[in-house]
This record gives C-alpha cells, sequence and structure tokens, in this order.
C-alpha cells in the first residue's frame, strides 16, 4: 500500500531543500507551528489541505507541481511493489513445480 | 487557495462514475462507512492516507493515476486564479488612471 502522506513529505522536504530555507522559515512563513510541519515532512502526519497551501505558498511552489512530483514518485513506488509481487509469485510456482505430486499429499494429509 | 480535498473529492467522485460504480459499492469494497467517502468526494472531508489507498483498490486506479488527474486539475484552478487576479490589477490601475490626481486628494484627506 503506497502513502501518500510519505511520499508528499518526501517531495515537501526536497522542494525545501532546493530552495535553501529551513524549517523554522517555512513554519514563519506558512504560519504553521515547526512541530507539525516537521511531522508533515517525515510523512508522520496528514496535512490538511489549508495547511498543504499555506506550505506551497511559503515556498514559492504551485500545488499542482508539488502534487505531479508526489505522482511520480508514488508510480515509481506501485511498479517496484508490482515488480516484487510478481517475483514472489514466481518463486511460488516453482517451489509448486518442485514439490513431487504436491496437491496429493495435501489432500492424502 | 486551492483547496486539494475538493479537487481530490471531484477526481475520485469521477473515476467512480467513468467505472460504473455506486458509493455503496465502493464503501463495501474499501471497507470505509458510505457517510465518510461521501462526504470526501464532496471535498468536504479529508480522506486519510490509508482510506486514499483503500478507495484506489476499490475503484481499481492506481493512485498515480488519481494524483495525476488532481495534479492537472489544481493547474487549471491555478491558471484561473492568475488570470482573475492580473484582471483585478489591471481595473485597479485603470481606475486609479481614470481619477485625477488621484493620490494628492487622498492625502489631502
Amino acid at each position: 500500500m503506497v502513502i501518500f502522506r510519505r511520499l508528499l513529505g518526501d517531495v515537501l522536504r526536497s522542494q525545501r531543500m532546493r530552495k535553501g530555507l529551513t524549517l523554522r522559515q517555512v513554519s514563519a512563513d506558512a504560519r504553521v507551528s515547526l512541530g507539525y510541519i516537521s511531522e508533515v515532512e517525515r510523512g508522520q502526519k496528514e496535512a490538511s489541505s489549508e495547511l498543504l497551501a499555506s506550505i506551497c505558498m511559503a515556498l514559492d511552489v504551485p500545488l499542482s507541481e508539488i502534487l505531479s512530483e508526489v505522482s511520480d514518485a508514488v508510480a515509481l513506488e506501485e511498479a517496484a511493489l508490482a515488480m516484487q509481487l510478481e517475483s514472489m509469485e514466481k518463486s511460488l510456482d516453482l517451489a509448486d513445480e518442485a514439490r513431487p505430486g504436491g496437491d496429493v499429499v495435501a489432500s492424502a494429509a
């Protein structure tokens, strides 16, 4: 399961770094407590839509750009999860083939 | 100020409609109360990241696709807001030019 707030936090943090801003500056500009913004960046708290808009204004980055970056990060994670799942299914298939008459043994038990 | 939850709600609703699903079906599949999903679609409640993931699974649409659509909708709204602001500024400039010696009157008051 891909968790939106975690990737949103990553994108917000990397945008802040790119702008050379401190948490304290963004907190003051966005009028949000330092602790809250810090938790949002670490993906530990959901950001309300109003807070998200304030942070975007403080970072001087359009919300659409933030969301587009989050969408890209989510897509990468979805692809990685799909590959993981596929290789797990392959391993199960191989284990099944390697077991001689596996189903018969199972039904005899 | 562009409010994320409103545009997210619009996108979730339109995706549900496209799939021909009822609120009740999504609510059952995502194991979320009907009232909550309905409020999320109307942009009245923030969806937690876990709820968002469950709704996406129930809709069988990747989260990245939902976010990409929301990003596009937000970009349109940002552009509309920028145009509105520009035309307001132009009107103010015109009003300023039309007022003879506006600044002098203001400072004399």
